[in-house]
């Protein structure tokens, strides 16, 4: 069964990963030219892909959706397997552990960050978790092509095989002590585990974490964003990592 | 003429703020009772506010935004004078500069990330740049009452009166050569300056900016969203702020 992406950005970058089977793209007849466009219709034709110009009325079922008048039919994206992630050697590696996110453009962003922060997967949950569906495509700018995405059935069993495996676990939490830069980050495999909108990570992954940190707020106002909170905890790790790399030179 | 804003969070922040006039609150009468809605009610009668509870069918007319059953009709928001504000004397303060951002949820989540690190106030031009509406309340989650909206008719003369008051000016910028956790954001008054979602920064500013930082790209990927962009460098102010404290003491 197909998946149906929009946007420029999205199928982009799906024909640029080559992950994904494109069945076919549809544009509108009266959509603005420009450099993207052009690379899109360059890439499906060197993949023998089909493109159909066609009447902005085609779109109407996609109305709710900003499709910018491009929409393709996509095979599914492919899901990573946990076990067989573990298998291979990691080493200074980072994954992202979704717990119970449920707003799909918050999943879409998580997974961009991601992507430009350098994470290697994003691991949700198959229950009580959005999964990738058009949205959060559209909101990843299509960056769901560049990542590896785990669907696990349980996210305590999976911080579970993590810990076996050497993983650190770093639980975020409004009521915890440490602030997230008063962790170390180098030299370490380590899973960042976001909890959902409002309850928060779930209290047997807080049992099993490492590490419990906050995000300092400097105003007595509820909180932030999970998008915007998991952007500066793992940009502090990548800060860490590259003062890092330049002390050791 | 009132505005119209939805959602409990923005309707709770407007009452705790006290800073908005409130004519009217509608909740749907199916609603779903919790800590958030007692606290509405509350608040209301306290402030002699009028509350209706009325047929679900009387919020038909705001069907596409999340509404959670409630809205208010609401006095607009007041916004600040740039001279005014620059006449107030600031001691290691910050604000940040909007340089034609178009996306409301991308503006609401900016203003919840900046009352959440001690932002004192949001810069936006009144044209070419998303305006505070409904959208932008909702996603801010109410943050738009507890933080200085300033409005300016041009953004690169702010820019020259914040450098005539000694601001330092931080633009952020894909090609800077410096990473945003090179400054020393110690010890002055600073603005940061994000641009547009697809131009950056206007050519106007960048020349009379005093740092032009990047956020590092870990993979050869676009680029970060605007509001998750934000997050990681003010968040990062933050963090040299609460170091250097520690050192002092």
């Amino acid at each position: 069964m197909d998946d149906i992406i929009f946007g420029k950005n999205s199928v982009l970058e799906a024909l640029i990963s080559g992950e994904r089977e494109i069945n076919k793209i549809l544009i509108a007849k009266n959509i603005h030219s420009d450099g993207k466009l052009n690379k899109i219709k360059e890439l499906a034709q060197a993949n023998g892909i089909v493109f159909q110009f066609v009447a902005k009325e085609k779109f109407q079922p996609y109305a709710e959706y900003n499709h910018q008048g491009i929409v393709a039919q996509i095979s599914p994206i492919k899901y990573y397997d946990l076990d067989e992630f573990l298998e291979t050697p990691h080493r200074n590696s980072s994954v992202v552990i979704l717990d119970g996110v449920e707003d799909s453009h918050n999943l879409g962003a998580i997974i961009r960050t991601c992507v430009c922060a350098g994470v290697e997967a994003v691991i949700i949950p198959s229950r009580r978790n959005v999964q990738v569906n058009s949205i959060v495509e559209k909101t990843s700018a299509g960056a769901v092509n560049h990542i590896k995405i785990i669907k696990v059935n349980s996210p305590v069993n999976a911080v579970q095989k993590l810990k076996n495996s050497d993983w650190w676990i770093i639980a975020a939490d409004a009521s915890a002590v440490d602030n997230y830069f008063d962790v170390n980050y180098n030299d370490m495999n380590f899973a960042i585990v976001m909890g959902a909108e409002h309850a928060g990570v779930s209290k047997s992954i807080m049992k099993l974490a490492d590490f419990t940190v906050k995000i300092p707020m400097m105003n007595n106002f509820n909180s932030l964003n999970v998008s915007t909170a998991f952007s500066a905890i793992i940009f502090e790790t990548v800060r860490q990592r590259i003062c890092n790399n330049k002390k050791v030179k």
